[in-house]
């Protein structure tokens, strides 16, 4: 008998916006492992008693390494504990959930996924628009800003990403945009095509700005808040 | 003083994949307007009394026309009613969101988006594996697999759907799969790139089948269930 793994997609930060079952896994959980975009309000569905074990970014002090994030997970299930893996978001996206996933293979413990609303998604519905339309935009992509080092990505494919016809979201990309975006307007991206900054996306804290791709370079050139951030572009427009 | 509509994002079936925020609306609402796929379990938390009226396909009957719902719901919302209007996955993606909105932007009615969990991640998660990998695809797409006709959209973006690099999430392509494929292996996709077929997602009828692009086609050319499906493709091979 050995423990077993919940990942648990926490959304993209109003505890509202949890599902029944993530609140039912929290609920029977002997240990939580979370980031810190998934903390506050949403742990209050844990039990009491349960381990609260953060493990993401804290102001001033780095990052845990991936790999210490996997072995504790491990850790936690060879003690035949109930884990839930709490990620913000949908699990799935942009959530490091590979590595997590091998390592837990690699020990030999059993593990479910559960899905959850990606923070693109939230976004879309702040701003009050679709993400898709019947019409002008019946493609949708998520993309990664930026690579392990942090920086832009080098094998961005600039075709499926200039496309004005495809609604657009890019995840941890503020700092990278004006760099991507020179090279987006060179394959063709107009530079009044809308875009959208999302941040702080369902928290008190949330803003929504809507500029055009040109005028959100510009802005992000200017200075950067450190809140968490989305940017989207292509047929946004308000209907 | 006029009613107000919630558009409610009900997720892949799953009752439990509702969120705490759905629940809330649907124990709200004075009337829910509802498709196929967000009946059954998911209507039950509607409060007694409310009217539940069902807008999508019968078995046997046409679909009523789009204009049609969006007159509905501009009527409900004019009897100064709290409307719920359910729509399955994530009610931004292939929603059809968006005629509904211009709707009530023309009869001067509120509306609020609720997001929600998209049948595609569910898919993900129920095959166990992640939409993004850290390394192997820093993209995922989702996309229509037909236009307003029920056939392949012309103007599909070969190029973006062709990178072996993304993670792709085919919505309603069973029928058009196969004419799709030999436009993609064209443009460059390999034959053997990993495919799931995700049927009835996160219901008593799930069925998830591994394949490749290839056998995959070649599998739906052989026969097509009825139930509603999602195609994955790209690099989904389990960690």
């Amino acid at each position: 008998m050995t423990g077993f793994v919940s990942f648990v997609s926490s959304g993209p930060g109003d505890p509202e916006l949890l599902t029944l079952k993530a609140v039912n896994r929290l609920g029977r959980a002997d240990a939580v492992l979370f980031d810190d975009l998934s903390s506050g309000p949403i742990l209050s569905h844990a039990r009491a008693g349960a381990d609260l074990v953060g493990v993401g970014k804290r102001a001033g002090r780095p990052s845990p390494r991936q790999d210490h994030v996997s072995r504790l997970l491990v850790e936690y299930a060879q003690l035949d504990q109930r884990v839930v893996r709490l990620k913000s978001g949908d699990s799935g996206i942009f959530g490091r959930l590979e590595e997590e996933i091998t390592a837990l293979k690699a020990a030999g413990i059993g593990y479910e996924i559960i899905p959850g609303v990606p923070s693109a998604c939230a976004a879309a519905a702040a701003a009050g628009i679709p993400l898709t339309r019947r019409l002008t935009a019946r493609r949708v992509q998520f993309v990664t800003g930026h690579d392990v080092s942090g920086q832009l990505p080098e094998d961005m494919n600039l075709s499926a990403l200039a496309d004005p016809t495809a609604s657009t979201v890019l995840f941890m990309a503020k700092r990278t945009f004006p760099k991507l975006l020179a090279m987006l307007s060179d394959a063709g991206l107009p530079g009044d095509t809308s875009a959208i900054l999302a941040e702080a996306i369902s928290t008190p804290e949330q803003t929504i700005q809507r500029h055009t791709v040109t005028s959100l370079s510009e802005a992000l050139e200017k200075g950067l808040s450190d809140k968490p951030a989305l940017i989207l572009y292509g047929p946004l427009a308000e209907t």
